[in-house]
């Protein structure tokens, strides 16, 4: 048999695998989408239950893939992501615990009103259907993602990194022996059952119309691929370059409290930080404290050509400082031409995530809110607040910086959609 | 020079023009993002008033789009599509108005709610940015959808039919004056200036990230056009299969009035019914009456052979007429077993459009609405209630059947997205 005819015979395998996968997935999304709340909630109960009694099982299935990210010379925030202890696979458990006391979106009346005719109209929420989760190595969210597109009503099909494969598919015996247990359909929560990576491409095609979004859930290659290939929506954002703008009318203690906590808290999440942004009207008060708050938590500080004529202890920052997502304990300085030129700025290089304005005036606060369009514009606040939970949504899938349907946090309301029921008793068209 | 290098030359001013239109347009949403209500809706007067005033000039446009359509031997439907007179061009500009008294959508708070640490959150309504609408041979859609984007805060690429090019044209510059008039940013509604179709294609590739949004406006064959080739969200509806069920608890009387009025007030619109669905256990009560009321208003009608066996009038219905949208004075007619039937019937065939039930069972009837996948689900109700005018929004721009956004009437609101705003005293996060 020649290669090409192996070739053949394996993505005739894949493509008949996702095949059956798309078809479980539609009957699941319809089962699921009328199952009661107790259901839900009992069937993440027992997935709990479920993944504390399997923590053996589920460390040595992650002990191979420990074994194969080792002897693929991962790095060690890879390997760090990858490993699962006991400490963390409890974490797991509560995290579903968690999930199941939210409240169940589906259903929910967002609005009625009575048409003169009589009709009436009524706006409710309900689940999405099939949702495609693609992530990379950190296997808890096979146990995260799966269950919050489940409490949702929907379907999820995941694909995890190869890497992570055995200890997702440990973690997936637990969730589907929960569904089982709660009397749901099992396929609600799915695994691509190889790690072939013509399966994702399959996925990003939408499985024949199967398909409603894809989340993916991982890096800036990851999700740009997703964004780049996918032909149904998809719920991302490909990096968070945040701006905190100080302006001149602004507390010092507070812009420097929220300068250094928006930055450093966590450099490594989407709502760090990366560039402030300080009005030129108050450079000459602003630059040098804020710069020596931040050296202070260990930050360096790349600044413009204004700024480093203010304080010498100012890195040079060049146009690619603007556009990068550092991630790490550096910021970028600017000096901007007031509120306007803050704006503008954060038009130009900001990527629509999470954006702040330390001011008093609360006329230029309300411009700098209503012109710059970020899914999450803050006034005197920190931009770390972007997560669902601070939110007060309870958990998340992830942070979308699209203009349509899931903008901010993706929490369980954003995973379902809504229709019309409209009541009526008889009522014709004239 | 050769053919080649003519085609070059050709594309490379279409792409020339495009990008123009694309970088005008992105500012003028930065513009119209933050325009006053006062001033749009000024500018919707004068719109109204400039059409008004050049009847003559549009018809003398629409006459020259005419000779071609004639020339290029267009059906009469075609024809009576793309004919303006006195009558249509007064009706269009009394749309305006009625767009400017609609309540603007943009700066609505959704929704507001205040978190422990005293951060107070707020959903606020917000333009979307740039809407593409690509539409057929149908002049008024340059106004409508113009005035419907700009009303909403959006910026608006046009691209019609190249027969109505002129007409269109004409229209445009009505709209251009009036948004002069008002002091607001004339690219607020800009037209693709040239019949070329190269131009849709760059469309729906989005013009480099400046379209957020395609709204196809036309027939089946450009819908699935722009649906199968976009690259950005697109809101539309393929074809409007609806249905109505007739369960065994329904009253006759009311049945049979809203089958004839789902069917027969218009059959030429996409809320038209195609298919009526008649509960088993009540087929040999019903099938005759509601037969002899459709015959009666002059509809054929197309059965299965379960009801050719009650009512031998009813022709024979094959698999191709359940996925028939007839448009017509025909209605095909199957006897379903239940509204389980019904609902099955509806999630093989449907188009997720709008679909009815008539049944004084008030559990049969939540069953069915909450079961049937569609953008509208109607109780004791005729399907021709689908339109935004119908639900009390004012004007629509469409009907969306996709799951995200926009479902159902897609009208001002559905053409805004939102933003978190978030107002703090100097909250840092622990």
């Amino acid at each position: 048999m020649s290669l090409a005819a192996v070739d053949n015979t394996a993505s005739r395998d894949i493509a008949d695998a996702m095949s059956r996968i798309a078809t479980a997935a539609r009957t699941a999304a319809k089962d699921l989408a009328n199952a009661p709340t107790a259901a839900k909630n009992q069937a993440l109960g027992a997935m709990a239950r479920n993944i504390r009694a399997a923590t053996d099982d589920i460390i040595a299935a992650n002990a191979k893939d420990l074994a194969t990210a080792r002897a693929n010379d991962r790095p060690g925030s890879f390997i760090d992501r990858l490993t699962l202890d006991a400490g963390r696979i409890s974490a797991m458990a509560s995290g579903l615990e968690t999930i199941a006391a939210l409240a169940d979106p589906v259903g929910a009346i967002e609005t009625s009103w009575d048409r003169p005719n009589g009709l009436k109209i009524e706006r409710v929420r309900v689940p999405i259907g099939v949702i495609g989760i693609i992530f990379e190595s950190r296997p808890n969210v096979t146990a995260d993602a799966g269950a919050l597109c489940m409490k949702s009503g929907n379907a999820a099909i995941l694909r995890g990194g190869s890497e992570s494969f055995e200890t997702s598919a440990a973690i997936l015996d637990c969730l589907q022996a929960g569904l089982d247990e709660a009397g749901l359909n099992r396929a609600a929560i799915q695994m691509v059952p190889t790690p072939d990576r013509a399966a994702v491409g399959m996925m990003l095609q939408g499985l024949n119309g199967v398909i409603d979004v894809i989340v993916p859930r991982g890096g800036k290659s990851l999700v740009g691929r997703v964004q780049d290939e996918a032909r149904v929506p998809v719920f991302a954002h490909l990096e968070g370059l945040c701006h905190v703008y100080v302006d001149h009318s602004a507390d010092l203690d507070m812009a420097t409290a929220i300068a250094v906590n928006a930055k450093m808290r966590r450099t490594g999440i989407c709502g760090a930080a990366e560039t402030l942004l300080i009005d030129a009207s108050a450079a000459e008060r602003f630059v040098t404290p804020l710069t020596d708050a931040l050296i202070d938590a260990h930050c360096e500080v790349r600044g413009d050509a204004a700024s480093q004529a203010i304080d010498h202890r100012i890195k040079s920052a060049t146009e690619e400082d603007w556009v990068t997502e550092y991630l790490d304990a550096i910021i970028s300085l600017k000096i901007v031409d007031g509120v306007d030129g803050a704006i503008d700025h954060i038009a130009r290089y900001g990527s629509n995530h999470t954006d702040s304005i330390v001011a008093d005036d609360a006329e230029t606060a309300n411009r700098f809110l209503a012109r710059v369009d970020s899914a999450i514009v803050l006034h005197n606040a920190s931009t770390q607040f972007e997560d669902g939970c601070e939110f007060g949504m309870g958990a998340e899938i992830g942070i979308a910086t699209g203009k349509l349907h899931a903008r901010g946090p993706v929490a369980l309301e954003q995973l379902t959609t809504f229709k019309y029921m409209v009541r009526g008793t008889g009522q014709i068209r004239p």
